[in-house]
């Protein structure tokens, strides 16, 4: 089972973190992936995910990585374990690669594509007891980019840790989602899928913390600025959104806060 | 009217969004760009854009923009107009290239360098409804990368939607102008350009937010720190600091605070 | 005093500055630096160096700089001194390169490799008086990546700038030492080294700001959520953690608050 990619283009690494965008942390382990003899293309996700929070970066990882090229290798470093008996892993899933903790930052992924193979990364002796980022993944990295093949990093590993996540709820309330994710405009996503949407339109709105919305748009510029709306975002979900303002604030929403269609 | 680089550098291609550094929203036009089968170097210009301020990106982009090289294609998407009529660009401004959508996000950048071609962007009919930087600009983009005319992008656009932007007046209270951009280290940046500087050296003084700045330098480290001054910064316009601390909270400015030579 | 690198891979060029993530004064470096024609990789520390902070620069790049390659170009700009008489300087420190101000910001840096060769840049004529960045490190930069010899940059420079540092001290008191870096989990990081473990031991807890910890770990994860424990930290100083929690809001500490081994 060996990776076979174009050699045309460089091969493109992705970072997600909860170091902190800056933070020294993140820079020691680009030092250490820059000692591949490889060329590869290096682009950062996010360091902001809020520390320890796991289900974050399950569900950012799962939006974001799809889009990156075949091949991508997407290192995942949210990690409250560190230094415990929880596992690294390396992980094909569909036609890319992933080196992070086992503790279920991939759920969001794995719903989405087939987990190919998996195996456990051999700490090693050498790997301080407080950032495996730097010295077990880093240097597990390096290897797939100078060409190792997978085996070389470790035994298969049959199943991964999952993780609880929010799924809607068919009640006598009607169908109870909750919000999954705050974007930087305040736009509330939510656990509802499109498929939802023919249910919305028949009832004609949606109930987000105590408040009703009920205007049901394609785009958030159909209506005019401070009109709150719900609609099929780019991933996917139903989303509330207040036009060129913001939800969160409008409905004092975080995440977590129950959603509902009557 | 082709485009001819040199074949030695990768070429540049710079990102500025409101999506917020880290937002997923921004690694997934990564990840699209980075279908490219060209190698290109992708810069960061910021991501952190207050939401929907086409003012602040114009800003942002007319000052940083013209120190890339020949050829650079700089992606600029703060949108709040996405799914409705407003059209999307192609643009060659001087002798680099911009996609963005067509709400004077350019107007800064149009002041400094000519508008050689315009072209409008072809949707398409699978674009989302409320994420075209993922769904339209970002394959118009590695469509130029591996080679294609602009001209294949879409039709000639004749001229660009227009911003109004605050000029300075002079009036009876002397030359009136405003704050334009406040930076990390609270330094107000002013639309006073360093022309006009004698008229300041005559007065003496200049006045913002009802107090007055009397220390005219050269730079931040010709008078003691806690001092307010006022110098021409780096990129040709009086700026107020104080040395060594934050002019904005010592004079509660913000964008849009009057700033006035009596 | 030539430099040979490894043909195999583009030289490294890493970014820190207190500039702000997403500030055009960063953008405007950065396009500068692209103006070298021999491709290279640019790596972002940090731009959240808290502004005109020249001693928590030198902490960052005395920490995360050594992780990257032989060869990798540092470029350091926190320059409260910009315009006045202090001096811009290359120096080759171990087997990597800095361009920086010389205020002491390379301090952590020289006390874990030798200095090897500094040399003072030639401001020239055309520099800003604000902005040396820009304006005289960056081409400093692209002369370097282009293949020029350091001695051309400018004169030998004999002795480097220093700066005060904390170090522990040993009291009535116990060991004093104190917090130098706050993470972004809240970890306090002090000046204590590992080399201080057995004293700990000995004395089964550590003082921070008035409060005693006295559960000494390996790493986080060896005790439950919530509790405050005292650990090696991955870069071989003592720190105070609290498991899954913040130290910082817990201790009401900063850098600069004492910590003392009783």
């Amino acid at each position: 089972m060996n990776t076979h990619f174009s050699a045309a283009m460089p091969r493109v690494v992705t970072l997600t973190t909860d170091f902190g965008t800056g933070s020294g942390y993140v820079a020691e382990m680009k030092g250490r992936l820059l000692h591949a003899e490889t060329p590869f293309t290096l682009v950062d996700i996010s360091h902001d995910v809020p520390p320890h929070d796991i289900r974050s970066a399950a569900w950012l990882v799962g939006r974001a990585c799809p889009a990156f090229p075949v091949g991508t290798l997407h290192i995942v470093v949210v990690d409250p374990g560190v230094g415990t008996s929880r596992r690294l892993l390396w992980a094909r899933v569909g036609e890319q690669e992933f080196l992070c903790p086992d503790n279920g930052v991939l759920a969001c992924t794995l719903a989405g594509a087939p987990l190919v193979s998996a195996r456990v990364l051999d700490a090693g002796a050498h790997a301080s007891a407080t950032f495996h980022g730097r010295d077990v993944i880093a240097p597990a990295a390096v290897r797939l980019l100078d060409g190792e093949n997978p085996e070389s990093l470790g035994p298969l590993l049959a199943d991964l840790t999952s993780l609880a996540w929010p799924t809607p709820q068919d009640t006598t309330q009607g169908l109870v989602g909750e919000v999954i994710h705050v974007d930087a405009f305040g736009n509330l996503i939510t656990n509802l899928p499109a498929a939802a949407l023919p249910r919305l339109e028949r009832a004609g709105r949606i109930r987000v913390g105590g408040h009703d919305v009920g205007t049901i748009v394609k785009t958030y510029g159909d209506t005019t600025a401070g009109t709150p709306v719900v609609l099929v975002g780019s991933q996917g979900f139903l989303e509330v959104a207040v036009v060129e303002g913001r939800a969160d604030t409008r409905f004092s929403a975080h995440v977590g806060t129950p959603v509902a269609i009557p």
